[in-house]
């Protein structure tokens, strides 16, 4: 079933909705808990995909719903929202306007719609299969990349890639940087980095481990604005690509980046 | 000479220019080229250094001015300006309004005012020396932190450390962590994580590699706040620190982060 123009409108409700619950807590005393495996989970993140679903059970009472914070609702339409309230909670909880509600619509098992929102600085790009991804309403495309040494590189936290992902990622960062230090990776960001790609604005992202909710609405927005997204292996992202992801701004570099991520240097080298 | 109505003023000022000057580069087409060293400079940055050495010879003739971009200008009154126009060049080349506007007024070597401005999205840390540090107009306050494991450390890249300070760096990051990973450092941020540090959104900043006008205009800022500023000796900063800075929000905090970073650890371990 393709996207409608009812589809979109929801996922834009669903992404305003969430903004109004996150704000009131930005830079605001919102007493940090921490879940079990010590990841920071604020009220904000809980608010706003109670607010998300309570709108789905509403408007989309057949769909799936696949939260970070509430889980797995089946659905009877085959069609799944798949919400990630605040990506990026550490940039969220140190007051940095660089997190993002994350909102895809997936169809058998594909992300046909994807949502990236910044609530703080009223940033938002949407994508939709087959159609240009926009930001804030205008058509958003990522930018032509010559080479790969010299193309910009970003990445949340090198201490996000398990131990033996970390000389591949070295590799790419190498093979980028072309050795300046001072032209590495660009760090923090979560979500944000994939938009700043659709927008044109920087070249690669590669990270590990991540879910199906932090990637599935970063696909259409990517892809929608001429980019690639693919895991290490170039291969599509699916639930099982072990959160291997990689974004890149110009298909062209497509091999580039994949055969500089299948050689592996050691961290300490560079 | 103390600080005066008429210095905090022009500070303000120089500030207003920069920001004039930045903000129509900010994720506009804007030819990065790249200086020897392969650090990023933009268009923004020299205008915006230039826009404010016109208004301080118009201003303060005689004050002697330190910029990142244009040199040193000797003064004859004992007070130099030091001025990074944009301290964060790579944040703000990918579109990421975290980076700032660097001010500071230096007399006799001693940072006796200093601004963090962001100009994108409006907001200005202002620290003169023996006032209280204010944020956007507001007092703003570090807060308190009970015990270095937990403590939210920020840095702006890891591989901006020289190699023999990467094992102190990273005994620091697993005192502070806990040995969680999802509670590793927040990176990317340059001089912004000191302001958020002054507002009381995070507990510690440490880095190398700072020069007098990176660092110069924090110091006020930090501790009017009630935080710390010194080298990783706990000694206060100077031109010869070689760019070891701490800030810490909670000065109790002091002896726990010198006697962790005076470990070390080998960054594989992490």
């Amino acid at each position: 079933m393709p996207i409608t123009a009812a589809d979109i409108q929801l996922a834009q409700r669903l992404a305003d909705a969430a903004g109004a619950a996150i704000r009131p807590y930005f830079r605001a005393e919102h007493g940090v808990e921490l879940k079990d495996d010590h990841s920071p989970v604020t009220r904000a993140d809980r608010e706003a995909e109670a607010a998300m679903r309570r709108l789905l059970d509403a408007e989309a009472p057949g769909d799936g719903v696949i939260g970070e914070e509430y889980g797995t609702k089946p659905g009877v339409t085959g069609r799944q929202w798949v919400l990630d309230p605040i990506d990026g909670t550490r940039s969220f909880t140190v007051g940095r306007a660089i997190f993002g509600t994350l909102i895809a619509l997936v169809e058998d098992g594909w992300p046909l719609l994807g949502i990236i929102d910044q609530p703080v600085q009223r940033e938002r790009w949407l994508g939709v299969a087959g159609r240009p991804t926009t930001f804030n309403g205008k058509p958003a495309r990522t930018r032509s990349c010559a080479q790969l040494e010299g193309a910009v590189l970003a990445t949340t936290s090198p201490h996000l890639f398990a131990q033996d992902d970390v000389p591949h990622y070295m590799a790419l960062v190498a093979a980028a940087s072309g050795g300046h230090t001072r032209q590495g990776p660009v760090y923090g960001g979560d979500c944000y980095n994939y938009g700043l790609l659709a927008s044109g604005h920087l070249d690669i992202v590669a990270e590990s481990g991540l879910q199906l909710y932090d990637f599935a609405a970063l696909v259409p927005v990517v892809e929608g604005a001429g980019g690639r997204m693919c895991d290490w292996n170039g291969d599509p992202l699916t639930a099982d690509s072990a959160g291997h992801v990689l974004a890149i701004g110009d298909p062209a570099r497509t091999d580039d980046v994949l055969e500089a991520i299948r050689a592996t240097v050691d961290g300490h080298d560079h």
